[in-house]
């Protein structure tokens, strides 16, 4: 297996995109990756793309065909994956064990969906895909339902509160307001937070992430040709995924997301770290809940002590651990399939220097936490800066 | 690169499944290859399954996930891939490139789709997201329609006739009377075919292949280890993929598919071998001009031939090479995440010796050949007896 790094990253701005399309958006983070990993696309040898729920939300499946048409790649393979929410993981994923293989040479991974051509209520049923059609949705409930079980555990086992869960949203306005990408740039209080409307109690609006349209792309090789494209290369030194239970009803604990537990061990493992050694991390906080059951899982605090670290500003700048610079999928936008590609390009750029305004200092480890659905997918990445 | 084999098979009866849903249809074709291969569950490392459509058609994403926890593989990874009709094809090349390089030793490669569940009016808006849907389906354009316009042009460039169309078919259900696994198990006459509906001019319902319900299964292992679980490995000795525009307007000809030829380009060279060498073939004959196109395109006929050597019998047993013993698309039936792998399965059945009452005497090289959509996506495998 040979050692990858990225060479290459762009995305659209994270929002709403009412006068562009699915593949306008493809071209505009693709040929921005390709930009800046300063290659010609005739050096491509292969694509993955993450997109969940295309179909449902623009009528339109076979998007690897497409996007191999739309960013002038024919003739070679661009297959899209699909793992719900953590499709961009995946892709990625593929993409690093193409390169690492020897499979290919420079591959390119990317992220896309575009949400806001349907309502509110079609979005949710495309979504609702991501959980066990014939246990769950078709019995009513709905994704925030299932988080706020969840919490509503949470709460019970560990003390956890609502303005815990509110911190969480509060802290990753506070980051998006520094991203330009971020769909809201805008800071928030815990008081906004809890004085939202409640949508799955006890997660109210300011608890969920948005509906988002956005597209995301970075650009892999072999890290020995790395340097040859950019003197800051940023190598991926695990990728590990895993799986769980479809349906939440057939988990052993709600209070924890086992297969990113699993996923991370591995990733550890693999690129011979702990925690302590990261850095900045990007989560997946498509509840409020969901980050603070991600910092344990991934082991940055203990099961249980996720909520009051997020309030005590442990989750910040000058805290254990910088989770959610870009202001994560809650401040950031969460355009489904694009999102796991976006978390590495903020890795990337916070391990090569270019966060700015949002910079964790001297950042050397990154580590990214892709899930998708109610937690049936986990995806974990860990990057290491390599110059 | 390790050499890759072919240890376990097994499929569902293709047909309209009524009483069964998507994660029955998995787990018999699932089981089934698990016990041909003669391994447990525990010894697989990883999964990739083709499904096109499952978000439109029953509400259903993230469908890898789903596989992984009804067949029982959880925490192992299972990765959905779609690439319209060559989704399955798509899924055998991930996992044939997952043991080839290393990454995992043991993997399964399903197909699966549940039409049934939609009205056809339903499917058909499902199956038009394979095309482009901004250029071509929100303009009207049927399937079929694109394909009439392709089967059109193959008449006027090079003499094509209905007969010859309709002959495609009469063969494909003549094998698939033989084939107990297919949707259609009749024999029929250039008459029904010239006499029944016309769905688009010149191609009618007996052209079309059908609306099915079905799940297919494949498990790879590297070959130095598939003899100790088979005495009859068969190796994938090509995988090749390739990619052209998704609209049919940007297409340099109408009576070829560029991405069929250069995947089976690529396949041959890297097999080393030429069409001469194959003995059995399963090709993508979503209609008849599918099929004529395609052994032109797979270099078995010169281009503009294929039509005249389907009407006197040059694909069929004692012919020059033996196309669709499954029944094709067109008899067997076409769940379409699953033909990619019902293709792997039955050239497998093929080159054992086990495809009783149609089985190619002495066949020690098959190919398979699926394509996704108008032809925007084209795949081709090359297997060998391996005993």
């Amino acid at each position: 297996m040979r050692r990858v790094a990225i060479i290459g990253v762009g995305m659209t701005k994270f929002g709403e995109h009412w006068e562009r399309g699915y593949r306008d958006l493809v071209v505009e983070a693709g040929v921005k990756a390709i930009e800046d990993a300063g290659i010609s696309g005739e050096k491509i040898d292969a694509g993955f793309v993450g997109t969940m729920a295309s179909g449902r939300l623009i009528g339109q499946e076979h998007v690897g065909a497409l996007i191999a048409d739309y960013m002038g790649l024919n003739p070679i393979p661009v297959t899209r994956v699909e793992g719900a929410c953590a499709s961009g993981g995946i892709a990625l994923r593929q993409a690093y064990t193409a390169v690492a293989s020897g499979v290919a040479d420079i591959v390119v991974a990317g992220g896309v969906e575009k949400m806001t051509d349907l309502d509110t209520s079609g979005v949710s049923d495309a979504l609702g895909g991501a959980g066990d059609q014939e246990w769950e949705l078709f019995m009513g409930a709905t994704f925030p339902g299932l988080y706020a079980l969840m919490a509503r555990r949470h709460m019970l086992e560990y003390g956890t509160t609502e303005e815990m869960l509110a911190a969480v949203a509060v802290k990753n306005h506070k980051h998006g307001a520094k991203n330009p990408y971020a769909q809201y740039q805008n800071e928030i209080t815990i008081e906004t937070v809890l004085k939202s409307k409640i949508v799955a109690d006890p997660l109210k609006v300011f608890d969920c992430s948005p509906i988002t349209d956005g597209a995301a792309g970075v650009i892999l090789a072999p890290l020995d040709i790395a340097y040859s494209y950019t003197k800051k290369p940023i190598e991926i030194v695990a990728s590990a995924q895993a799986s769980d239970t479809i349906s939440l009803s057939a988990r052993k604990s709600l209070t924890e997301i086992a297969a990113t537990r699993i996923a991370a061990q591995k990733a550890y493992k693999d690129a011979k770290v702990t925690p302590k050694d990261i850095d900045v991390v990007e989560v997946h906080d498509c509840f409020t809940i969901a980050e603070i059951m991600a910092i344990e899982d991934l082991g940055f605090f203990k099961k249980g002590e996720g909520g009051k670290a997020s309030l005590e500003g442990r989750t910040t700048f000058g805290g254990d651990v910088v989770v959610n610079t870009s202001g994560g999928l809650k401040a950031a936008g969460h355009p489904v399939g694009a999102t796991g590609i976006k978390q590495a390009v903020e890795i990337t750029w916070q391990l090569r220097g270019q966060a700015e305004g949002r910079q964790v200092k001297d950042a050397e480890y990154g580590l990214s936490h892709n899930v998708g659905g109610s937690g049936a997918t986990a995806v974990v990445h860990i990057y290491k800066k390599a110059y």
